[in-house]
């Protein structure tokens, strides 16, 4: 396949007239638009089959009030995970991949990125693999169990006990997604399109999964029941989720082909002697970006180093119990300006390509696809 | 295109050694699963492109509470909405088709049925229309507006300021949706797959659309922006969202190729004669499934007969006015047994494929795709 470019022609032709909105101004004077910047692949992509379903769920007896009071009490159905697929023609036999977003974000952030360029979901079919795409049990199309916020406008609860909705501020994600130390001023060699960060902005949603969702959190299990039905899964996992693959992991080892953690917010520490045995047998890949040294612009997490080196110290103590497990970080071999939505970078076919090597080597080397 | 099988030897392949989740017994024995379900087609698909962005949003200015404390106030971006499209090879002159889903659902609705089959999306798509597929705002993907509820928690305003989140209980779904008068009781002819209600129930998430977002809606202004920037698109609304293409068409007609309103709610009498004026020169169609004149199970809403009466007036109104509104009920030329979840019903084709020969007869025939 080659690489997607930039194509007039097919753009014109899909997209017909565009409407512009509001031209934003930015640091590098590009606009950040939405559909108008959609770039078409060169290539078609075949797929073998694509859709959507979902992964648990447990029924939850609820009042009429709690369902908003429309119609009487009754049950309902929470804490499932809804996940979208795709699997190429003739990619069918190769190892799937399940990607998990981070914290305030959706299954988005593996789609188009923000301003128009195919996003790893695809990129990753087209290079045979099957690609699974959760939204995190909490937002997204999985929902939550909003029947504490409904019992709290009732009045039959008190308002201390709801769960905080997180949002990042564009203020926080420059400094703490690194794409520079504060708003309108991106690092020099910033590989985030800094123009299209508005796009980003929409990206988020709130996030209910610290306080809201139960513990442990539905998504760990589901994930480990994914790769079990695809009959084994190579699971990547992006910030919040960073550690994720871990978890699930531990939950069924068998199908946990091999894990990526991309830019975890850290690796744990406190894993048993017995944990890391088991993990000792897994293919694992830490990805980090750059200027990780730089303060976040939140209080409780002083830089992103910090999570690099609690993945650093697992990843010494993994080694040291005979596993192959490894960082990566791409701006000590002289690729610099990653940020931490590293998938969504300039350059992030580059790191896709990365990641794909390793699989390759380490996992196993998908049979081609056109 | 063939029509889907279901092919053992693909399933196999791709989903290899499935787990069986607890297995749930169904007035017609067969159970209802997720993964190991899908059901893959005999002809691959061939996208010339794929991916998703977001129309709209604006800035909010929020408080570190209403952010949900962990890092300092900031803007965010609020009332986005999300949008995942997929373009046929060889189809992207033929007119979109934008389906947008109802209350207290996702753009899941016209994704994958619950049990297993190819949904509108994909099959829309195969019949060579560019599908385009939102989130409403206020859910999903696309987010919602979560300071008030940050705020109530950290009593700085009442509880009763709170908007409800809505959900409908499964004991409300059978007679709502009308699968049959309660559950576990399907009408003898109903073309809901009963044995996947549970997989329905899966899709259903908190609706913040009553109340918690602003009014006008934005979806209503979004769907008419998505419209033009396609360069008109056919308008599909379902359900709450049934409405909704009239509404996105008066705010721009040109753009508004064709209405499509499957399982409306209601539709309004109140247009001004300037209003018709306007909708008249559209070609509309109006789908209803059957069994409308039973009970609902709530009490605000007796029955979708009276639905379907709202919407019959304003057709005759439009044919008044020199319109080409019509309706569409596959129950009175023989076709039994539809439900409001028309676009899952095991006839979900065969209903597509009216909907499919209406645009080619009153909107534009495709050019043919593979």
């Amino acid at each position: 396949m080659r690489r997607q470019r930039y194509s007039l022609s097919c753009r014109t032709a899909i997209l017909g007239t565009v409407t512009l909105a509001a031209v934003v101004g930015t640091a590098d004077g590009v606009a950040a638009q939405s559909l108008k910047d959609l770039q078409i692949p060169d290539t078609p992509l075949v797929l073998k089959a694509q859709g959507s379903f979902f992964i648990g769920g447990e029924k939850s007896e609820q009042t009429q009030g709690e369902l908003g009071d429309l119609g009487p009490g009754g049950r309902i159905t929470v804490n499932q995970m809804y996940v979208r697929y795709m699997v190429p023609q003739g990619g069918d036999g190769n190892v799937p991949v399940v990607m998990v977003h981070g914290a305030t974000l959706t299954g988005k952030s593996w789609e188009t990125t923000p301003d128009g360029r195919m996003g790893w979901d695809e990129y990753f079919v087209r290079k045979g693999h099957p690609v699974y795409v959760p939204d995190q049990v909490g937002r997204g199309r999985s929902g939550f169990n909003q029947a504490v916020f409904n019992d709290v406008r009732a009045g039959s609860v008190p308002p201390a006990t709801l769960p905080r909705f997180l949002r990042f501020s564009d203020e926080v994600v420059w400094p703490n997604f690194r794409f520079g130390s504060k708003p309108g001023a991106p690092y020099q060699d910033t590989q985030f399109p800094v123009a299209a960060v508005d796009e980003l902005s929409k990206q988020g949603v709130p996030d209910v999964s610290f306080g809201g969702v139960p513990n442990p959190n539905p998504t760990l299990k589901a994930l480990s029941d994914l790769a079990s039905q695809v009959n084994g899964a190579v699971l990547m996992g992006h910030s919040q989720s960073g550690p994720f693959p871990l978890a699930a992991a531990l939950l069924n080892p068998a199908v946990a082909k091999g894990l990526v953690l991309v830019e975890p917010g850290g690796c744990p520490a406190n894993y048993t002697d017995d944990q890391i045995k088991t993990l000792a047998t897994l293919p694992i890949l830490v990805v980090f970006g750059d200027h990780r040294d730089t303060p976040t612009g939140i209080g409780s997490r002083p830089s992103w180093q910090l999570s690099f080196e609690s993945c650093q110290s697992l990843v010494e103590r993994l080694k040291g119990a005979g596993g192959q497990a490894q960082m990566l970080s791409p701006s000590e071999s002289g690729i610099r300006g990653n940020s931490h939505m590293i998938m969504q970078d300039k350059n992030a076919l580059q790191i896709a390509d990365l990641i794909l090597r390793w699989i390759d080597e380490r996992v196993s080397k998908p049979k081609a696809v056109k």
